[in-house]
């Protein structure tokens, strides 16, 4: 529970910016920051066979990671500069019906920025974006000292 | 995970009836049914010093209730029948603010909605709509067999 | 996630200090603390009418209740002091089955305890030790600044 | 919250067992099933270049893997029986401190196992048992119908 927010949001990074520190940094995660907007950001990834279940289904921590990937896009949505080392603090997730298609998508929108914590929830969905969603989660990420 | 959804939804009780529902079984919650929509529910309760805390605050557990019954109402705006024996199966909850005010409000939103399980997201300020949130959680309730 | 911790952990307080800390600014909570050791800190209430629900089941933001002042208490064993302004940042809990009984105890259990942040898990039960649980939860604390 | 839980408990599977099954189903997650008891499982995979971060540090979604994994196995110990359908109905994770070492270990322990679901809590760590945890986790696993 923080009390120190700013009460005007700077504009966020592009999704182009972030997508570089990315490839610079943590290569090869295969998540792609799609947007970032006023208090939101937009993740995906292709479908493999490598995340796939019995059934063709999309396995449970493809979904998570996509979700912690867009959580913390959110994070530089939100404070309005990237910072590569806010961490998860926690997050939990819901998985609510077989997810299917080929490509991932992961939308996280902020529910605070603070000086220590950012939270956000998060739904995750395959294909088209009137698509059910197939988890959704909520979670915190840590800002450095 | 659940297969099973109805595609169209049925329409939600009036907060009438889900109130006087909770007046003949679950009395003395202070809990109150404010609204029921198409995939969402809207409790608030008036805010008395037995909840406060030190610098008059609103407890977490307090915020917590109101969460909970939010969410409990929107189950029956997603099945069109109000279930008291739907039960929370589990819910998250991160505080985000100090919650000062006269009353206290969540609006829970529908995830998805299964035979067995209906899961939603929820968001607890005070007083006026527009004020940022105070808390966000998330949950699920069980369906009865 | 943290690297500030201290190695060694101090004496906890006394179950009585903490309860004199209660008594004189959060009077009223109905919960006790019954218990303070190495890593660990026991909660209970006795059940009234007001926390039943239909059937006599104790409600689940009873148990909420009584499982966050676990923690809460738990922070104190785990930090070697009361430190009455540490707050909940979130909490998880899931309800296992029907709880019936005239006390309610929750025990919590650290999992870490760094500078910012403790966190731990909790069983909450009915009346005798043994009998099996009826919720479980997982949360973190926020130390003041 | 379910009622009908089975008093006794079946002989668990062995490690043997459930790994056969991983490796006809399930090939390619990287998790390895060590040991089976009752009400517990103990899972570990060698920690390679590919999940690690800036620092050398495992990345939380790999610990969520193997947090999921071992709750999954802890399913077929609670159970006395390999279920390859359970499902992950939700979880929770907390990160606790950077995560080091060559291998990553995670134990679930049963809090509950009902006919529709099953749940319980894991710590994660590096290497040596007796290494602090770098997470811990809550969370349901569904149980087919």
């Amino acid at each position: 529970m923080e009390e120190n927010e700013s009460s005007a949001s700077p504009p966020p990074p592009t999704a182009a910016e972030v997508n570089a520190m990315i490839d610079e940094l943590f290569p090869g995660t295969g998540n792609t920051c799609i947007e970032l907007g006023e208090g939101f950001a937009l993740a995906s990834r292709p479908v493999d066979d490598t995340m796939l279940r019995p059934g063709g289904f999309v396995s449970g921590p493809t979904q998570f990671g996509l979700a912690d990937a867009a959580l913390w896009y959110m994070v530089f949505a939100a404070t309005g500069r990237i910072e590569p080392m806010a961490m998860t603090s926690e997050l939990s997730i819901r998985y609510l019906r077989p997810a299917q298609g080929s490509v991932l998508w992961a939308r996280a929108t902020v529910a605070s920025a603070g000086r220590r914590n950012v939270v956000g929830t998060v739904h995750v969905w395959c294909d088209d974006r009137d698509h059910k969603p197939t988890a959704v989660a909520q979670g915190t990420y840590a800002m450095p000292n």
